[in-house]
């Protein structure tokens, strides 16, 4: 019989149940604790996956010594105190992106896991969809050539649906869609074309009764002269889409947001399309690229559950999570300075602060 | 037998070609004269064409009583001069896009047609393309419900090709790629979304060998409240895309930069697609959207033709091109300014002006 790593689940919401349903399937972790304040929920929580206790507060679960790494799924708000605590006790801790909603709030945690050795995660899926992957072999081995333009859109009909008095409409959650979905492709883009330099940006409320933002746009200059693009909003049917043009070839990527939850569903419903000078229109014009079928929740999960055992290396720690909320934050900056550029190390540095 | 309407090429170069190849596949106009500098392109074109006699200077072609109006291929610093003397001459003039590189030359243009009453026509072709014009269908009939972002593309190769002694290559091509490619979606975002207000971009010169930007993003905020996405590259293979996200529904349209030139193809080899919150993934996941078969080039040619006999009146004139163009312009002050936005109505004072 394996020993599965023993994982708690912090948070018992839509989003918890999700990374819930990633541990279930596969075989090196398992949830064998869960905390949120609301017991029925615990309950409820644990009869749906079938998880041995509940702890009835936090400082429990941390003192359960059975538990060697908690997975977080609370409002970006409430991150920085739940995710401190947890390194300080000991416990490794994986936490849903962004890392905060505040780059203070990063900066702490940064420190925190520095200073305890506690392993700690922060859930940048996206880079590990099989399209990401492929898109990033392909400019590390040069078939795209160089890489001048890029462009990234992740919107979905979100702002449509809140109400004044959701979490995502206050100011827990800077930034609007960018924080949220907008994200991702800071890390994509991080991940793909190397550090973001600077940020220009433009938001704008136009369509959601609740007082945020729901139409962004930002221009990412990357320190290697390319230059990308991200689109974000929260008033449309959903997109999620990342093209890359590079002087050899261009790439397309397109994912179903519909199956974005299910992450060993969600390369089935991708197309990645590469498109070179030669070829002429026709069914083969843009010739599909086979993807691999991957779990991008399970992958991070296991990954961060076989580090707290010193059997892996965390991908996206600290650093990464933090260098794509200070994209995000550069972007809020920039859009209350009408679009001009903001460089991100004035953000890390926090020099520059949204107001 | 049908009196066709009397036009004469100026210009006899590759785009001249493309416009001669229009009229032909008409029936309401004839190619009559030309002229080029060149005697011995005059005398390949007019064979090419059965054109029956050319001119032997402009002014010999402007004093042809017979000839109704001018079909304008020439780079876009020579512009102004032949279009005011046109103008002035009493023939009504078609240019192709831009109406002139810089605004100082679409002002003199644009008082030149007030003041003769000459007829006066640009060529910015995209906004007839059939899928913009179902686009603008869906916008006007409110299929799409609000549009809070619409992003656009226009690149191609041309940039990997051009050499540093090449025109496109000079300061006759500000903003490079912006002003030749993405001058067409600055006119479709104009159409599409209504009059922008201002603009915030940037530019790069990354792997052309000609002293030109070959990178350019853009971001356009509409009247509206409307954000928009320009990006236009010199340096990959083509793209040209218009994706609008609105509160009821998305479309996509893509169209293959191969059949530009043909504008009786363009549709055929363009998609159109829509995508609402109802939709599941599958075949039927952004159906696609049956577009007419036009010829944008034909259409533009006939209309400018028909407008010299006060039997049409012309879409895109001096107002429509020169808003355009100061979209282009904006994007090259902004983009000298780090990104910060730079107001259209500036761009036209003659406030702003690129280094």
């Amino acid at each position: 019989m394996v020993d599965k790593i023993r994982l708690a689940s912090v948070g018992t919401g839509r989003w918890a149940r999700v990374l819930a349903n990633a541990v279930a399937r596969g075989e090196r972790a398992a949830l064998v604790s869960c905390f949120s304040r609301d017991e029925a929920k615990r309950e409820k929580f644990q009869q749906e996956f079938g998880i041995g206790r509940s702890a009835s507060s936090y400082e429990e679960l941390l003192a359960d010594p059975e538990i060697e790494g908690i997975l977080l799924a609370t409002p970006n708000d409430t991150h920085r105190e739940l995710i401190v605590q947890a390194l300080e006790s000991g416990k490794g801790i994986y936490t849903e992106k962004p890392i905060a909603g505040s780059l203070e709030d990063a900066r702490a945690i940064a420190d925190a896991a520095q200073r305890t050795g506690s392993t700690f995660a922060v859930g940048h899926s996206a880079r590990r969809l099989a399209g990401s992957r492929v898109m990033k072999q392909w400019i590390e081995d040069g078939s795209l050539g160089d890489v001048s333009l890029a462009e990234t859109n992740f919107s979905n009909e979100r702002g449509l649906e809140l109400t004044p008095d959701s979490w995502r409409a206050k100011t827990k959650s800077p930034g609007g869609p960018m924080v949220q979905l907008g994200i991702h492709h800071a890390d994509n883009l991080n991940y793909l074309l190397g550090p973001v330099r600077a940020v220009s940006a433009h938001s704008r409320r136009l369509y959601t009764k609740a007082d945020i933002p729901d139409a962004v746009m930002a221009i990412l200059e990357h320190e290697s002269g390319a230059l990308s693009y991200m689109g974000t909003g929260w008033a449309s049917p959903s997109v999620y889409t990342i093209n890359l043009q590079g002087t050899k070839a261009n790439l397309r990527y397109d994912l179903d947001f519909k199956h974005w939850h299910e992450g060993h569903l969600a390369d089935r419903y991708s197309t990645l399309q590469s498109q070179s000078h030669e070829l002429s229109y026709g069914e083969s014009h843009r010739p599909r690229v086979q993807l691999p079928h991957t779990d991008m929740y399970l992958e991070q999960i296991e990954e961060f559950a076989m580090a707290t055992r010193g059997e892996a290396t965390v991908e996206v720690g600290a650093a990464e999570s933090t260098a794509a909320l200070a994209v995000v934050h550069a972007a809020i900056v920039s859009s209350a300075r009408q679009g001009k550029a903001v460089e991100v190390a004035e953000i890390l540095s926090g020099q520059a602060k949204a107001a």
